[in-house]
């Protein structure tokens, strides 16, 4: 809309491609490739500056942007007349017992391949695992919320897990459990009931357990607890819920309606109008009829282009239109030549739905390449069976946190010992086995740190840990352990001189 | 060949799925879809019980095989009647100075796609860089080892470097250097010299700088030293040299040749005739005429048929064969519609040696989907501008090492705080600049440590330092460093009082 020497555009992205969020569910069965869900941001914005840093700070009073350091170990920081947030919301869990560490969020093209690396191991560990218990808890995924992600998360998950035990020989398919949990009476509530009612009973059928008026209140990494009280033995669990500002903006000191930016009807920030915008899910953005705004693209798209316009009527001293979109209608897939619409006031379900789902995001998705490679994916997933490669590019960190329940074993006598522990929260009993008598040892609380034996001696565990009360250990990978104690004698003389004392011990 | 009673087999691999290594350099330009180079073991090889482990050792008396924990810390033990050891070789960069930690290996998928992100966030950084030296060093791409996996890994990442730079307004394209490095007198040694000759021309007019007689000596984040002394600054070191045999292999007593494990001819382990087979690169196996089997894929596919024929004649007590084969030629892609290729004595180049090179490796592509997607990939290949999406899936470790040469700067006074570092080797000088005037504070040795201040006070460095001597570190990032501090305070506590003592001195 502007012209070059009217303004200097620049784009801060932590990745240098946009995720088309609708199709984030299909690369968890691989219906479509891995990158086919998202489209580089200098092929689609040719006009602007991409950055690809993280912002660190927005200060609003000095009109200045602080990103985070590249390569080199220095902060950048860029200077604007007129500033657009967009920074969506993130998933909180922090603060609910182990959901934190235990429960995967699923936003972004990373979190949709991590949750199907992870499927892929359960699935290969389960075929090779005697343990029934242990095997069990492999075989379910618990899905939470029933929203529009979550009920196209579960519908891709159960297809892809019921279409690809067939490749493992071991697996008993009547073990597969894919479960979702829902805290209303009915899922998909931006849909009208009936349409509801019909998707319950679409995933029902293909096998999807749909637990309503229950939500996750905690995780462990071997169950997921609910509010009702039931627990479900799990080693995967995935949240589409609770969504929070980004902690950039949580830090702003702006007026804000119920977690969100207070906007008004040009997009404005709040006590800065004519100088900064905000577009999607981090604004409190409303319709003409002054509900507020879904969280889907369509809205999002229409916001932009008010705010665009905006932006050049300050520039050029015009005047400001006001966000008045009120959405055409609502699709949810539920995978599987099924889907729910609600269109212009017309209701459709099945496989009709589907077809025009398919149609109406393939038009929607940018770039001329991205809709030929979609719709070749598309095509080629008829003819073949479900990809069940899994693709781990690097381990995980090897300082994690990790969230027991009282009862849960953190490792038992006898395994091998491959980290060592530091209690953050909570107690742990040390349970020793001799000649078929099991003895308390000891009671450890916080800051108390175990496990270092096994690792120091190299052998497997001498007795086991259960945690007596909700726990928050931090552990370290024997590796890491091993790097800093060669190289930092005072953190390794710590331990070693626990080890001397514990050995001491009867 | 064996009937179900006769034998039920187990195959061990650390992925699910086995990985076409001659198509492994075009996922650096995203000419093919990121999987499309790897395919599911489950659907290769249904008679299998594939168990995905990593192999941790091998008791060739008691004839266990001892595998990885899983989910479980528990390790996992498979008795075996006859073993097939394939664990092919491994890139060994320990003892190389600072190899091991910023030279990049070329073996596996995911080195594949470590090798496209750190590219592509080298040229996101470039654009934005304002400082010319630092700009440079990211736009230059330096790859060791001129063999065919080396060739085939600079002539892709050159023509996906030059291409995507395109979209990259404010990269200079004659800053872009791609260097090749190669220890003997022309490149692809296993090639006819009129062949190779022509391969460097090809690759020399396309921008791929070729230096010959000279190798990779030394590394740091900066720069790759050259053993001629030659200093290449650069971000980005991909070593496709030298390999070693896997460490579970290495520690077997058993004989070995040249760093292989040593066979007769019919694929028998020494020492373990008619018990233990070995096929591919960890294997000291010859041709009929006495040369050492190159490292193609025709050779292991036929010294698997030898092992299968062998298996079989221990079992049902018949006739074993002898491994005889002598190869049907070699090829090498130089990218962008150019190879070159010696099959059955016949010396091609150019676009018909490339034709053939995508012919002979699609109808050898195991699985009619790979065959199909592959295709169509290069059918959109040829329509669409190369892919230049970042996936990074997860963060890299939080502790790491690295390595730093005489006068290299670890961090700048003034650089943001972010990690904090130990000295694991060498010595380093601490100097700070006080109203223009810089003096060096201090000297730190092995087993000191520096960096803690910043990051405990949360605020820029107060001092510069810098290599005196060959350094190694061990670095901690500042989120690991806060969470071992809250939980362990001994550890913490090292820290804090270091920290004092040093805000004492002037």
């Amino acid at each position: 809309m502007l012209r070059p020497e009217e303004a200097s555009i620049s784009l801060v992205n932590r990745e240098n491609y946009w995720v088309y969020q609708p199709l984030l569910p299909e690369v968890v069965s691989g219906s479509i490739g891995l990158t086919d869900t998202v489209s580089p941001i200098r092929r689609l914005c040719p006009r602007a500056d991409l950055v690809m840093r993280d912002v660190e700070e927005i200060d609003l009073q000095n009109r200045v942007v602080t990103l985070s350091p590249g390569f080199r170990p220095r902060k950048t920081q860029i200077h604007y007349d007129q500033l657009v947030i967009a920074l969506g919301n993130v998933t909180n869990l922090l603060g609910m017992s182990g959901l934190q560490e235990h429960a995967m969020p699923f936003r972004t093209l990373a979190d949709a391949i991590r949750l199907r690396n992870h499927m892929i191991h359960a699935l290969e560990e389960a075929d090779f695992e005697t343990d029934v218990e242990l095997r069990k808890k492999l075989l379910t995924f618990v899905v939470a919320g029933g929203g529009f992600s979550g009920v196209e998360v579960i519908a891709e998950l159960n297809d892809f897990v019921r279409a690809v035990a067939k490749s493992y020989p071991d697996i008993p398919t009547n073990e597969v459990r894919c479960v979702l949990v829902h805290s209303g009476k009915h899922i998909l509530p931006e849909m009208v009931e009936g349409l509801a009612v019909f998707a319950e009973k679409v995933l029902r059928d293909r096998g999807v357990e749909i637990l309503l008026n229950d939500r996750l209140d905690a995780a462990t990494s071997e169950m997921a607890k609910l509010k009702s009280g039931l627990q479900i033995p799990t080693k995967t669990i995935v949240s589409t819920v609770p969504s929070a500002l980004p902690p950039v903006l949580e830090s702003l000191n702006v007026p804000k309606e119920k977690g969100r930016l207070a906007v008004n009807e040009h997009l404005e920030l709040q006590g800065y109008e004519g100088q900064v915008w905000i577009v999607g899910d981090c604004g409190a953005i409303k319709t003409a009829s002054g509900n507020p705004v879904p969280p889907t693209a369509q809205h999002a798209v229409r916001e932009a282009k008010t705010v665009a316009h905006n932006i050049r009527a300050v520039i050029r001293g015009t005047t400001r239109t006001t966000f008045t979109f009120e959405g055409l209608g609502k699709l949810a897939s539920l995978g599987h030549h099924s889907a729910v619409a609600d269109v212009f006031g017309i209701r459709i379900s099945g496989f009709f739905a589907w077809w025009l789902w398919r149609t109406i995001y393939l038009l929607k998705m940018p770039g001329w390449d991205r809709k030929v490679r979609i719709a070749t994916d598309w095509f080629l997933d008829l003819l073949f069976p479900p990809e069940l490669v899994q693709l781990r590019v690097s381990g995980s960190s090897g300082i994690t946190q990790q969230h027991f329940q009282p009862g849960e074993v953190i490792f038992n006598q006898g395994d091998i010992g491959d980290s060592v522990y530091a209690i953050q929260e909570g107690e742990c009993e040390v349970l020793r086995e001799d000649n078929g008598v099991t003895q308390t040892v000891a009671v450890l609380g916080p800051a108390s740190f175990f496990g270092e034996m096994a690792v120091l001696a190299d052998c497997s565990r001498n007795a086991t840990v259960r945690a007596l009360t909700p726990v928050r250990v931090l552990s370290m990978s024997k590796s890491d352990f091993e790097k800093i104690s060669a190289t930092v004698p005072a953190f390794a003389s710590v331990f070693t001189d626990l080890a001397k004392n514990r050995t001491a011990r009867p």
